[in-house]
């Protein structure tokens, strides 16, 4: 039985992408052998991240003076690279809204001198702090913040306004889920395996100017220009990772694109807050305003509940409920690939729950 | 049809790994989800990663004083890491014994003074180095050296003496295909598309006490501590990647382990090699004490020669034949997942070639 997979990443994929992989597995397009025993220099392989990387800029609308790049390391290895390559003065804007926040702002401390612009942790992260420009340093080298905070459940409700300062975003949970316009970054990274693939994998978009700014001291892996200049492809890319990237990218653009899937994407996600906000048993823990799509936390009175709840669940099919040990209580990740059906399941075994209760 | 696939990484894959990989693609262990969904934090993922660490140390005889992790970036930013982590004195000897040893070596020059301590360059890499310890530096804070060289077809036949200084091994093309005494290095690594799984990852094996030379500098993902304290789950990791080297490394242990594995690695370059030295037409192009076991290199008089038999052999299902543009020629690329009947197939097609000339 394939159950609903709420896991926060690696993470439910879409089942026709799925489906479309194992098919092809043992033989991609009518080589002879399977996608991951294709050389990266083989055409067959080329053709592989050049789409991905023609769905991408499509999708998201990416113009031309943006670069797209596949690398390896996940968001984490973006903590290091981000700082390495783009210091200049010595000196950035980082804002604290959460777990994966505050581990790039203490990374990015051993290469630049971090200014906290903005912070939530204080209230323990339950919303976004207010992205106040008059908190900001003009002079900072650029400005990082994170889109979606995972653990906590919380989304920025809107870009903050960073002047000339490149706006920096680690938009690894909530990439491709809702409309975002490129040409306010100056760089986005995403690792691959919430929205886009399985593990292994972040894709980096930046705009072409902020290339000048890295060092030819830097690891050639960490420095940007490394894949710009080789189509990502200067050593062996994650190339099953890339793939499926392609297939999930394909299926997107197939529903319509992300309008679309965000369309999909609030619904299912109302759906279950609005359930939170009636209930008398549950409570969303993230505030109102702050809310995100991706990832919706709550809780039952106490532990007892909780851990009930996770276990009952999964015997249901519905797995991965738990929530992260700092954030406590449950957390539904609702990706892209989770269909409608999966959180009116959801609803509904929570609504029993409660009436047993 | 399924082909014999010659690529020298992303290379064949064995059969069995291949189809038990496909058939529980889509519900893993009975979790009804595929193993790329799996939570990198759950039971059973945790279990792939001790699994294939377990089988790792098992099969290569690793003592309990080195740690094994399992790093994205493939060998490539295992050039960087390795100076990172390693330098002390700030000097480091390296071997230039073909191109990625070269890559190796021009990569440390950024962070540490590189001695060149034996070099077949001038000789175009048609064989390894002598290793002469008189021309090693004792002083040095590590002695590299790449023990197979993928694109030349080349291999050293035994092991430098380096003393003290610790001995650091770049093993990607023939990790696992013939036996090593781990005791003999400091430190290997390998990344995993030729022997292991499909890209996108290295494994790194390493003395313990050489730990003690990181730095708190280092970027996370670069330092290797952080893979040691979280058994390589500090952050997401590459992981069907990691679950594909452990089926790779059960088939092995069901096969007899390395020593039966090198007696049919032997078998299968023999079968061609023999072939190489009595052809009128085909020649090998390495140097016969220098002969490789996973890369066969050689050669036709001339280049529309070349090309010619690397398309019919390409039609007739022996692919991936080109040899590397800087060598030249064709190379088989033979790994622990290409049968006899493979090598067996493309002796014949040789064969048949050169009668027709």
């Amino acid at each position: 039985m394939r159950v609903y997979n709420f896991a926060p990443g690696p993470a439910m994929l879409p089942g026709e992408v799925m489906e479309k992989a194992r098919e092809e597995f043992l033989d991609y397009a009518g080589t002879g052998m399977s996608v991951v025993e294709l050389s990266h220099r083989s055409k067959d392989y080329e053709a592989v991240v050049e789409r991905t990387e023609a769905l991408l800029r499509e999708v998201m609308g990416i113009p031309d003076n943006y670069k797209v790049i596949f690398v390896q390391g996940g968001a984490t290895m973006q903590f290091s690279a981000v700082p390495m390559n783009l210091r200049r003065n010595g000196k950035a804007d980082y804002v604290d809204s959460g777990n994966f926040a505050r581990l790039a702002l203490e990374e990015a401390r051993k290469f630049v001198d971090v200014h906290v612009a903005a912070s939530s942790r204080e209230d323990k992260y339950v919303h976004v702090p207010e992205l106040d420009p008059r908190g900001f340093d003009p002079d900072a080298d650029y400005f990082h913040f994170t889109t979606n905070n995972t653990i906590y459940g919380t989304c920025f409700p809107s870009l903050p306004d960073t002047g000339n300062v490149p706006l920096i975003a680690d938009m690894s949970s909530n990439i491709l889920s809702q409309p975002y316009d490129v040409t306010k970054f100056g760089l986005i990274y995403a690792g691959a395996q919430k929205n886009l693939a399985s593990a292994g994998m972040a894709v980096v978009i930046l705009r072409e100017d902020l290339l000048e700014r890295c060092s030819d001291q830097l690891p050639v892996l960490i420095d940007y220009r490394t894949y710009v200049k080789s189509k990502s492809l200067y050593n062996t890319p994650p190339s099953f990772t890339i793939y499926l990237a392609m297939l999930t990218l394909e299926r997107l653009r197939s529903l319509g694109g992300v309008p679309a899937v965000y369309e999909r994407n609030q619904k299912k996600a109302r759906h279950i807050y609005e359930f939170l906000d009636r209930s008398r048993a549950f409570r969303p823990l993230a505030d109102k305003a702050s809310r995100s799509l991706m990832n919706v936390t709550f809780a039952l009175p106490d532990e007892e509940l909780n851990d009930r709840f996770v276990k009952e669940a999964a015997k249901s099919g519905l797995t991965n409920l738990k929530g992260h040990r700092v954030a406590g209580g449950m957390r539904a990740s609702i990706y892209n690939a989770m269909p409608l059906e999966g959180a009116q399941a959801l609803v509904e075994f929570m609504s029993d729950f409660e009436k047993k209760l």
